[in-house]
Parts: C-alpha cells; structure tokens; sequence
C-alpha cells in the first residue's frame, strides 16, 4: 500500500509517518519510483507499537529507537530478543536515590527472588526500580519485608503468565516482540487502575458503615 | 518533642518541616512558648504520609493538601474517608483523551465491572483512567476484551485483599488511612518492577533457547 493508505488504515497522520520514517522508528518502504515507497502488514504492526510507546507509553524518542532496535534483530532468540527491548523500557516512577535504607533493600530484595527462584541481574532496571521501592517503604518505616512482598511477587508471576499468553495469541517472533512490548506499557495502567478499583471494593466491605452493605464510594 | 528531634527522627530537614507547615501539609504543633511548638507521634506518621506522596509519588502540593483534608475528617467514616483520599490522588500515565474508540471501551469496562459485581462511580478517576487505557489498546488493535481484562481484575482483587490486610496492620482509623494512601503510591512501583521480573521469567521459560533452561536475561 501507499503511504497515503498506511496513514488512513493506522488512524496516524502522513505527516507523522514521514517522521517516524526520518526518526528511523519506522522500517523504510519498498521503493517503487523515485518518489512513492509500497508499505506492507508489517508497516502497519509496527505503526501500532511505535504509538504505542510514544503517544501512550510517553517513552523518549530515542529510547523507542533503542527498544525498537532490539526488537528487530533477528540474530538474536525470542527470550534475548525481549529481554533487550525490556531492559530499554524506561522504569516507572522511581523512588529516591540516596536513600541510607538501600543496602536492606538490596539484601532483602534478593533474599526474596532467592526464595522465588528467579534469575535475575541485578543491574537491569526493573531489579533496580524494585531495590528503590522497597528502600523508600524502608526509610519510611512502612511495611516492606519478605512477608509482605511475597503476595505481590505471586500476583507478578501470575500477572506475567496472562501476560505471555497474550503475547502468544501473536504469530511469528516479530509480532510477538512487539506485542510484548506494546503490551507491557498499555496494560500497566490497566492493572494499576483495576488495583485502585479493587481496594475501593474491598474498603467498602471491611470497612463501610452504610446500611446495604454496598461500597458506596470508589476513588 | 520539638521541632529538632522531630527533623531528627523523621530524617527531614527542619527547614522542609517549616514549608510543610506553612503548606498546611503537617498539623501545627502544641504551642508551648510564642516560638515554641511541642509535636507528637502524630506529626511523625504525618510526615512520612507527606515525604510517600511528595517525593516518592511526586505528587503537586496542592493535591497532597486536599488527600491530607480528605484522610483527617473525622466527620466520615473510615471507607468514605479512604475513597476520598483515593480519589483525590493523581491517576497513573494517562492513555490519549480524544480516542474514538471510548465509547466501546466505556461498555467494555462497564460489562467487566458488572461481571465482577464491582459498584464503581464511573467519573472517578481510576474508572476514567481504565476506560483511556481499554480504549488505547483497542484503539491500536491489541486485545482488550472481557477474556483479557478479567485476569488482570483477578490479580487486582487479590492484590487489594494483600493491601488491605497490610492497612489492618495499623492501629486506629488515621494511621489506616494515611497507610492506606501511602502504601497505594509506593507499591506501584512494586508491584510494576515485580510484573517486568516475573515477565522476564515467563519468557525465559517460553521462549529461551539456552542448554540449561535458565532463563539468561531479566530486563
């Protein structure tokens, strides 16, 4: 298809193709004269993920080029391919930096993927956004031992089995890369959204005083 | 004790003490001389509530004041209070506004809701933030149907259960509430850490093609 079909069957305007294809975060089209390109199904997958991070995910340009760069090298397996696109993610909000409770937190923390039996490095950055976390509940003197990680690490691990079977509802390992991708980004507002939602639930059965029993507020 | 010891024992500055003061973000003090104020164990647990929303949630000041007003009326009972702060707290990264796609993701999260027998006001803030989000996934055509959405709403659930028991862990219906408030904005970034790690698992497990079985990266 032409760029001007591309554009109208991704909702995205040409204008804005024409700079994902300068910013290199989409593939170029087949040349077919000097001054048209033929875009396929693969331009268009792209397009998605690409909006995705940027529009959505609010992830910096040249960020989206480094996931996007992983995603597309072919010399690498499924697992690495993912693991590099992931490692480029930005981190979600991060807590304090020089926080003195950051050595609890990094034995604690390893003590409690010890215990999971996950492998992790501990440089990569979900690893060091989860050390920064449990440092500012630490520092704060709020709840942050094993005990009470450990429901959410389950919830985690579970989280991430729906999470791949999403992904697997993809077909080819490219489309699945980028689903992964797109995926993590667009389903954490989901979850945390859903989260809020469920507490104003469950507050209302422990701890409402109307009469029906009825949670009669949600944040 | 006085403001030193309380700067001392909260690890914050006195001079941030006196903003938040000024800022109506701590309760003032028992005056004991006309320069002199007394504060309590109260003040102490207040101010790890303002540092969580301020520095770790990075929450404006004016926000943080209304949840603040909304967790110290005593007027409401302990659910009210706690929806009021929820709701007074600034939603997650906020999906496109002007999506076409709304209004069949509005449906979507309302059948979801209704499956589950959630009771949900649907102009609160994290109920705008699931339909932005429902609608961006459906918007680029990734899956975000009722069979997608309800596993995340499962974890949800139990997760809320997990924050819940956490909140009991705190004595007398101010301390719950401010934990309440607090523990929501520092385990998200948690809860997302743990998401990607245990995603790095799953996928090892899937889709690594090392001899060993051992999963060789973790974003």
């Amino acid at each position: 298809m032409r760029l001007a079909e591309l554009s109208e069957r991704s909702g995205v305007p040409a204008a804005t193709i024409k700079y994902y294809l300068r910013e290199q975060l989409l593939q170029p089209g087949r040349r077919v004269t000097a001054t048209q390109a033929e875009y396929g199904e693969e331009h268009l997958r792209r397009l998605r993920l690409v909006r995705a991070l940027i529009q959505i995910g609010r992830v910096p340009v040249a960020t989206a080029r480094e996931v996007l760069a992983a995603v597309q090298d072919e010399t690498l397996d499924l697992d690495a391919r993912l693991g590099t696109a992931m490692q480029a993610l930005p981190a979600g909000p991060r807590p304090d930096q020089e926080d003195p409770a950051a050595e609890a937190a990094e034995r604690e923390v390893a003590k409690l993927l010890a215990e999971l039996d996950w492998r992790c490095d501990p440089r990569a950055t979900p690893y060091r956004t989860l050390v920064a976390a449990v440092a500012a509940l630490t520092r704060l003197d709020y709840p942050a031992g094993l005990a009470h990680l450990a429901p959410y690490a389950r919830a985690a691990a579970q989280l991430a089995v729906d999470d791949l079977d999403m992904v697997q509802e993809f077909e080819g390992p490219m489309a699945q890369v980028e689903a992964a991708v797109a995926l993590t980004v667009l389903y954490e507002p989901v979850l945390l959204s859903l989260r809020r939602l469920a507490q104003a639930q469950e507050s209302g059965r422990r701890f409402a005083a109307a009469e029906d029993g009825a949670p009669r507020n949600c944040p």
